[in-house]
């Protein structure tokens, strides 16, 4: 929408067509330049970006989304690198992206430690990128969406799309993928580890990772309870009962059953019409998300709303004037400036 | 914000100072008067609500604000019927207001049959309004919410906010009240009702209705499944923890201890200061949804926009362009036309 903020640095236009061409024959020089242009944030690749997905967005759209949330110390990454070697030595070509909005200071910390998954991001078939930096989920949860497409086009045919689950992420990451997986720790049965609201609700299949070892039997009771409190849950779709499994990176345990539920959920999806139901909900519910936010901050950073703001918000806090008064009045500043 | 649509017929113009001091001194006509003035769509009443509700604010917030929601058939009103003759008979003043965006046809459905809550609505020290008619959750969230505060200056000093449950009402009606209770019938343990995704995680109490003669067991059973559900979620507020009960309309079974709960519930909120807390964040909350309702409004009811959205929407569907791009259209065709 608008430019954030200049990249530090100049750096030569990229040539459109030779990125175009590079992509769609699968060139991962030529896909990492392009997710970096439309990364940029800078304002003369804004118009750039959007012409070269306008022409990489008939090859899009072949590819099986599926995103992966998680609690810090879940072990993301190493399921990711299990099942990603799984599927690229089945000849599957497997990109994997994040969201990660609180990473906007370092610059992208999902997948940024370049000692994660290191056996996958050698792996020919296999493409990563950090998280994009950004101030706002809706920039980084925009940048993926495009780098996504791009893979896409470039043949990478499973994406996943990991987020730590800061905020809203979940939810952003949800909205753009086909399938929506939730890792979870064999903890105790009670306090299991404080799950954010909506989270399980927005999963099609939770996996109960680390099920090795000691923690064999405490995953499988996990299990067992998280199937007993999916009951309770209306699905996301009808036509699709989420499951829960157990799973280890270590020992390979589940991997393929999961696996399975993937494949089976979208022959299920594909067949019943639920993807593309999906997928249109998603661009139509992105197209306006994006004019939303849009307006809220150009309304936001408008400096005659900046200015009546103090005094208005003291106001409302001290609740000497009600909302509805409030808003009016920033209503009027924010007009009256611009008419 | 914007008056939706003239409403039909002329009213004189209400006396403003009448209004305030009847509503002050309790008169229950000046109140229904008051409220119909908060409902109006006419632009010219907007401005007088406004002035009205700046006059009655120092007088509000001293109510317990209980915000109900249960899917059709689970008994709302015989619930806050019998919940609230017990109230009226301890001289509590107990005010009923609804939000049903789905009345917007029918002006006003929840609470409208005449034949509901008839001993409640013949009580003295009980006013009962249906949910207004409107266009839009946002609006038809916003006069009740004006209403619940006209109420609270009459000297109502428990209010109860029903909801339906339909689409994302029940969200509105947390983000008004101080204790959230949701109503539930002693179904099956598998299939519950298919409750909505999030509902339970608003809960402050989940109340399992209809717990008498053959029911009776099965709502146990219900209360111990829901408080073991209620174990995986995060409460809404740390220091909080949702309980499930049973009760009984029909026997009283559980209307003290539930009502017991909303207390400790008041007591806690008030000590701790997660009240105070509560009610500020829904009063900024507040203003920025209005705000951004009118920017989103303003938006799409332009005629430049409008002109431009089918082809845009095609495409979109289509996946011939790029949500981005879609986005960016729309955006420039606002713009240009308002240069």
């Amino acid at each position: 929408m608008t430019s954030d903020a200049p990249d530090a640095g100049a750096r030569p236009a990229p040539d459109l067509d030779a990125l175009v061409d590079g992509v769609l024959a699968g060139d991962r020089t030529r896909l990492a330049q392009a997710i970096t242009l439309v990364e940029s944030r800078r304002s003369e690749d804004t118009r750039l970006a959007q012409d070269m997905l306008g022409r990489l967005l008939p090859h899009t759209g072949r590819a099986l989304r599926v995103g992966i949330t998680g609690v810090p110390g879940v072990g993301k990454s190493t399921f990711i690198e299990a099942l990603g070697l799984r599927l690229v030595e089945r000849d599957h070509r497997v990109g994997v992206l994040a969201v990660d909005p609180s990473s906007s200071l370092s610059g992208g910390s999902i997948l940024g430690d370049k000692s994660r998954m290191t056996d996958l991001a050698r792996h020919e078939r296999a493409f990563i990128r950090p998280s994009p930096a950004g101030d706002s989920l809706g920039g980084v949860a925009r940048r993926t969406r495009e780098s996504m497409l791009v893979c896409e086009a470039a043949g990478y045919d499973v994406i996943f799309v990991e987020t730590v689950g800061v905020g809203q992420s979940e939810t952003a990451v949800a909205d753009m993928v086909d399938f929506f997986l939730v890792l979870l720790l064999p903890g105790a049965g009670d306090e299991l580890q404080g799950i954010k609201k909506g989270i399980i609700e927005l999963a099609d299949v939770l996996a109960v990772h680390k099920a090795d070892g000691d923690n064999e039997a405490r995953a499988r009771d996990a299990v067992s309870d998280y199937g007993a409190a999916l009951r309770y849950l209306r699905p996301r779709d009808e036509g699709w009962t989420p499951r829960a499994v157990a799973v280890s990176s270590r020992t390979g345990t589940g991997l393929d059953e999961l696996w399975d539920i993937v494949k089976e959920h979208d022959a299920w999806a594909r067949e019943s019409g639920a993807l593309d139901l999906r997928r249109r909900e998603q661009r139509t519910r992105w197209m306006w998300s994006l004019i939303d936010d849009e307006l809220r901050s150009a309304f936001r950073r408008h400096p005659a709303v900046k200015a009546a703001l103090a005094g208005i918000e003291g106001d409302l806090a001290a609740g000497t004037i009600p909302a509805t008064e409030a808003a009016l009045r920033l209503l009027d500043a924010y007009r009256s400036a611009r008419a």
